[in-house]
């Protein structure tokens, strides 16, 4: 691989993450193409990039790098068509919030080309390339998925990309990734919706709940404000492990359920306070951790 | 009742919510003082009364107005108790967050007290004196529930009270708080313990749950780390209110896992989307409120 700095990169995508990706990456790289169906994701974008079209073959042809910053059914579709695209030794990256699907895909491109899954942990409930920010990867965990077309090279040059943005590899399995992300990201997604359409059904006859509602909900229903093409692709790709969650979920809100209902406020306390004490020491931890980088 | 400004408040409880009033009040009335048992509490609050002890018949003796800033239990204690402290046409308010006890205990009173249920619709997960905030109620909805202690005066009074502070009185009756907060409120709440402590059981095997956990977790999750005793009382005071809401919310949780186990992706947008149109309707709606202030 050349040197970063010799670098051209194309990123497919330039919605949220992509063009915060352009926008973290200038001065780093050599050039950064864009490409995009949108024209209004074309214009918000115009300035983060040195070249940017709707034309895939284009944008990726001279490409020592190509990132992936689409929901994930685009990039499974762009996986199929691309390896005949790509010059000798190119690097494939792709920032989908499901892996296994994606890793199986990059698993069957071509020899001459290098592939490496990747998910930052990072984003906002805004999309578009309006909402972009170069410093939204600072401090934030980037997950690395090795395929049977990554080198140690591509593996490399890939951990040395996340560090100039500011972001912290982390090398994991697909699925170990996949379970995690269902318990961490796409499990509170789907308690926020169930939140906001139950608080819709019991607002039906009387808005008091609206009224009410304050930073607690603002905080809890955020997700639910997430892009809905982005997450029904990520509901899709990740199922089996998000059943899994939403089981495990399902038997907690029972036992609260149980203790409420019961008035044990010995058995109710007991789940707080673990609840308490887990998410306390989760956050400390976090907080050092983006601040130390 | 006398003017604001020359009228004599005590404040019971010095946490978070007790602490922010009496700093969000210094200056517009005469004198403030506050009780608490625990003395690392008076300490830390010991800058922000005019009068700070532990004797509650001390510090209401004289009061025009008294405010009960503590969990509910212990409202439901001093209620019971306060009557015959207070002198003729003094004024009691308090600030808990489950309605209809306190507004029935308040009913039983005797006449030659004023009573008025009150619940500030703003809060953090951090609390103690040491957390308070001056700024903490502006832009906030405050909730008044009448009780047979109110009459139109002392309505009036608290009202110009929450104005001062930069909060909105907003009037209605105990069981339409209970039904809301129930579900904007402690919902919400038992959905973070819920999911925290599914994340817990997830990552017993294999921490990668707390590695890639982010922002998405970190405000979903933020709930969770509310005092427990406070929590607990709460639920216990709402219990029918959140009951009725878990079943709302689990009829809701189904439909999605439905939705993902049978992949109707038709069905799984739809869903998706009425939560994001619902959410973003109230979020610009609130904001704008909260601006206006």
């Amino acid at each position: 691989m050349k040197a970063l700095n010799e670098t051209i990169i194309a990123i497919i995508g330039t919605g949220l993450m992509g063009s915060s990706l352009a926008l973290a990456l200038r001065g780093h790289v050599r050039a950064i193409h864009g490409v995009d169906n949108s024209p209004t994701h074309r214009l918000g974008a115009a300035t983060y990039f040195d070249y940017i079209g709707d034309n895939l073959e284009r944008a990726v042809a001279g490409a020592d790098m190509v990132i992936l910053a689409i929901p994930i059914q685009a990039i499974l579709q762009v996986i199929e068509q691309i390896g005949s695209l790509l010059k000798p030794g190119a690097l494939l990256l792709d920032l989908g919030s499901a892996k296994q699907m994606i890793v199986q895909a990059m698993d069957a491109l071509p020899e001459h080309v290098q592939a490496v899954g990747g998910h930052p942990m990072c984003g906002k409930e805004s999309s578009g390339p309006m909402a972009a920010d170069a410093a939204m990867y600072r401090g934030a965990v980037f997950v690395l998925c090795e395929t049977k077309r990554s080198t140690p090279q591509a593996i490399n040059f890939v951990q040395c990309l996340i560090r100039v943005i500011g972001a912290r590899p982390v090398a994991m399995s697909a699925e170990r990734h996949d379970a995690a992300v269902a318990a961490i990201s796409h499990l509170p997604y789907l308690l926020s919706v169930g939140l906001v359409n139950t608080v819709g059904q019991t607002a039906q006859d009387d808005p008091t709940p609206w009224t009410v509602a304050s930073t607690g909900f603002r905080d809890t229903s955020r997700l639910a404000s997430s892009n809905v093409t982005m997450m029904n692709d990520i509901l899709m790709a990740n199922r089996e492990a998000i059943l899994d969650a939403l089981v495990l979920f399902d038997a907690q809100l029972h036992s609260l359920g149980e203790a409420i209902q019961s008035s044990d406020e010995g058995a109710l306390r007991g789940i707080l306070e673990t609840a308490r004490k887990t998410r306390d020491d989760w956050f400390k931890t976090w907080q050092t951790l983006r601040r130390d980088m």
